[in-house]
């Protein structure tokens, strides 16, 4: 058997989420199910990490192990992605690793993005890819936010009932708002995040652009580490994960 | 009767284009359509350009002409989008203009832009946004190729048979092409374009990229005035109409 890592772009508009589910169309799913068809052998996707249903991905991966050996990449990416050509999923990449590697335990970082468009009119470029806001949103109110959540915190007021982590506390090593025109673009950068905590953050940091908290709100909840006091969480499909960084 | 400068975004993709046609789906038709049954009145879309089918709109422009008053600008925006809500088009901008304002004849200059996607695995995101272009294009070849284009010529080369222009002669202000990881992104601008004029030089620049061209080939090309000599038009569904400029 040999390993190999996997890029993966989808958009998750129709999916359950990543996460193989028996009774639902999942990113993950489709993938092995794809795999399993084109290689004629049993194929396991195990992903760097889950995604929720709406959420897209510029950039997943995830490592298979196959019995037969690649011998030409492209035709290999051709071949997988005339399998996946009724579903929006494409492998963009795909290398060799050791029997080591593993996509999950094996990542150093992760990125995501978040896209606000804040403007009147409907959106038609970025529907079902971006938050409309409507009520202009105070940027500069939401940099002073976000700087908050930037090293090492307890992310409880951020973090699902619903989450495995073992702790709530993480360490974001980069975040950053940018506004070009009508958008604004959040990133944030982490080892690893805990669920939902993307999509609560953003939330808590609209609350901020509306002026409906002030940075004391903002505080508060935060430093409260109670999910009870986190905002209602941004929506999916917005949300981009962006990259996996590995060996870095 | 008051006139109105508006900016409206679309998706292309399922449109005969701008152009309203007796037995299509066009921008201008289904504009033309919401706006008369929102005002109760017969308003005609004027706009600054036409786009062909397939062809993007990130802000296309056009005036109207109305007998009713409008008092909130974002009422409006609001309403005339709802009408519009089963289309991909949204009307983001309106501003009153003078009655010798003419969206196409007081537009003082067009930006085009064109994106290629220059990978082997098929496109999810950027999927009807791009021209899929899996052989790895020389961005450099096509860099001398687009300075090329800038300044004043006969841009007959690039010039559809049914184009109306009066002369082949325009002068292309800004030219350029910028690669991104995967994505090469040309832009163009000019106080105005031939009938497929920016999908006839992408089109040409691809042949330089592939090393199917030299630079002597384009220029032959080029200058040789003779549409029989342009390369296969770029497909319309990497095409945006960027932006349009007025007194500037």
């Amino acid at each position: 058997m040999k390993k190999y890592l996997i890029n993966i772009e989808y958009d998750g508009t129709n999916f359950v989420g990543w996460q193989y589910q028996k009774n639902g169309n999942s990113i993950q799913g489709v993938l092995q199910n794809a795999f399993s068809k084109f290689l004629k052998e049993k194929v396991i996707v195990t992903g760097a990490g889950r995604t929720d249903a709406g959420v897209h991905a510029v950039e997943q991966t995830a490592h298979i192990e196959l019995k037969k050996k690649i011998k030409d990449k492209d035709v290999f990416l051709n071949s997988i992605n005339f399998y996946l050509k009724k579903h929006p999923i494409s492998v963009t990449k795909i290398k060799i690793k050791n029997k080591n590697f593993h996509a999950r335990f094996s990542a150093k970082k992760r990125a995501y993005r978040y896209v606000i468009v804040n403007r009147i009119a409907s959106l038609v470029l970025d529907e079902k890819r971006a938050w409309h806001v409507r009520k202009k949103l105070n940027v500069k109110l939401m940099e002073k936010g976000i700087k908050l959540l930037k090293g090492t915190h307890d992310f409880s007021t951020f973090r699902a009932a619903a989450c495995g982590a073992k702790s709530p506390v993480k360490t974001i090593e980069n975040a950053q708002i940018k506004k070009n025109k009508e958008k604004i673009i959040i990133t944030f950068i982490s080892k690893s995040f805990l669920q939902h905590q993307v999509r609560s953050m953003v939330g808590c940091l609209k609350l901020l652009g509306e002026n409906k908290w002030n940075i004391q709100d903002f505080k508060n909840a935060f430093f409260s580490k109670k999910r009870s006091n986190c905002a209602t969480l941004a929506p999916p499909h917005g949300l981009f994960l962006l990259k996996i960084y590995y060996n870095i």
